[in-house]
């Protein structure tokens, strides 16, 4: 077990800067981005982190898989995409050498990460949504509404059937699906999957080694099953990512991760607790934070070895 | 059980406003507020309720009984300020006749409602904590930091430990609490009662006329629990409040309530599950909303009830 730098938390370096970055502050591990392989290419990335001995503690990230509660042909087409994506996204974390693919499930069908709720006059009239006296004037009565769906049950429903594809092709290719329950905040966009206990139901079809959790401190602090379910997770943690969980929260709530010590999370005892639960991967510090971001790459890893070394282990 | 109006989403009304407007509009219930019952006076407030025929359906509210989790003194007398407090809510509640006193527990001990957190630098330097390349320089590496605690399981040790001397006080005086979990957002400064299964479990030790449960479709949508925990709540329920929760959420998320048919909420499938449970009580439309409180309070109800008969029932 060591600490690992997942590089969304220098999120300006490329995948050979953060490797190189990594190994001038002595760290073994990295947790790759996509996006960033994408950039590099596939092939180099593998090489790059191959060559420096680094470890690949995660692949971030497979999922949004929720598109197909969509109606009819649209959320048909929607989730064969998630699907196919999905397929690369393994291979990718195949060919990388990956402890795990993170998954991030989606949110509400229909309702983009980040954005707005479509407006859902948009298929009755033309341009924006009359509004009266601080509430729309009409409104679609059942939980299907132009444009994205209020079906939280069934959006979950899909994440299973999702998986059911999914974790046999991980399986294949010696892949692990590591599951993210993400803070309810991020339900209506990014993740109907909200808590550990959640996630470790989805898991139970499934051979460990295929489908897996991550345990994210910004994530779970607050759930008064944490420490119970955190032992029930043994040998299904697959990643165990911290940061800090600012207060108040930025405007831009997914921004309001914070270096650890910054926030309101008592890390000892959940690090104590997935320990205990025989976790003995890497530590990836993950942190989206705007201040973090426009500092010093350098100036982070050495607060992230510091705070880590003071507060998580 | 009917449609209630909870007075502060017509916040710029007195007591004596809300009542006339409630009798205006037909409806046969309102839900009251400490604040506004103070400013009315309570003899006057219990006079006008009884007069108009009206029931009150919740007197918000009690709770704030997390800061004897301060060490020392602070704490000790933090903690008997809340007791206190709780105790002329619990009085007021019997006064007003009201259905229940509505609990919002608090947050991690130091941390005020709706405020950043305490500087943890406050005890060692003079002025600002010096922050450097997006995170502060220096930080406590325990659990305990200057201002405020990160304790969140003592926090809730703390509410059980003050449930266990006010649910037998209210039952002396035939009031019931009704303890409220709010969305864990509200965690860090206002609830560390973040889920419905964990309210229930606080309530297990008194009669049900003693200590129920609030469930606020606002706080609990997200909660992949919520159909068994509803069910699991039968004779529990003391309050079933609505509002939508909207995406995103304001800056200030205390704020992010809003008119029913606003939001992600899909409410139908929820009032199921709280009328099988058994709840006979009115239910009560609760919106903290700038926009909402803006508008014109007569339109309110109007929106508000036709709303109700489309959305909730």
């Amino acid at each position: 077990m060591s600490l690992s730098l997942n590089q969304w938390t220098t999120r300006r370096w490329s995948v050979a800067e953060a490797v190189d970055g990594c190994v001038r502050h002595g760290l073994e591990a990295v947790g790759l981005w996509r996006e960033k392989v994408a950039e590099q290419g596939l092939a180099r990335s593998a090489a790059l982190v191959r060559e420096a001995g680094l470890r690949v503690s995660s692949l971030c990230r497979g999922g949004f898989l929720t598109a197909g509660g969509l109606p009819g042909e649209e959320g048909r087409l929607a989730f064969g995409r998630a699907l196919d994506d999905n397929r690369r996204a393994v291979d990718e974390a195949a060919e990388l050498g990956a402890a795990c693919l993170v998954m991030v499930v989606g949110g509400l069908p229909g309702v983009r990460p980040g954005e707005p709720l479509p407006s859902r006059l948009s298929g009755d009239v033309a341009g924006a949504p009359e509004r009266v006296a601080g509430f729309s004037k009409d409104v679609a009565g059942a939980s299907e509404v132009a444009g994205f769906s209020k079906d939280v049950a069934g959006a979950r429903e899909r994440v299973a059937e999702a998986l059911s594809v999914l974790a046999p092709y991980a399986g294949e290719r010696g892949v692990r699906l590591a599951l993210e329950p993400l803070h309810p905040v991020y339900c209506p966009d990014r993740a109907v999957l909200s808590t550990l206990g959640q996630a470790l139901d989805l898991c139970l079809p499934y051979p460990e080694e295929q489908v897996g959790v991550v345990v994210d401190t910004f994530h779970v602090w607050w759930d008064p099953r944490l420490s119970e379910d955190v032992a029930r997770a043994a040998g299904r943690i697959a990643s165990y990512q911290v940061c800090d969980y600012l207060h108040p929260l930025p405007a831009d709530v997914l921004l309001g991760r914070g270096m650890m010590g910054d926030g309101v999370i008592d890390f000892a005892p959940i690090t104590r607790a997935v320990l205990a639960a025989g976790y003995t991967g890497d530590i990836e510090v993950e942190i989206f934070n705007a201040d973090v971001w426009a500092a010093d790459p350098d100036e982070v890893l050495a607060t992230m070895k510091a705070r880590y070394a003071e507060l998580v282990v």
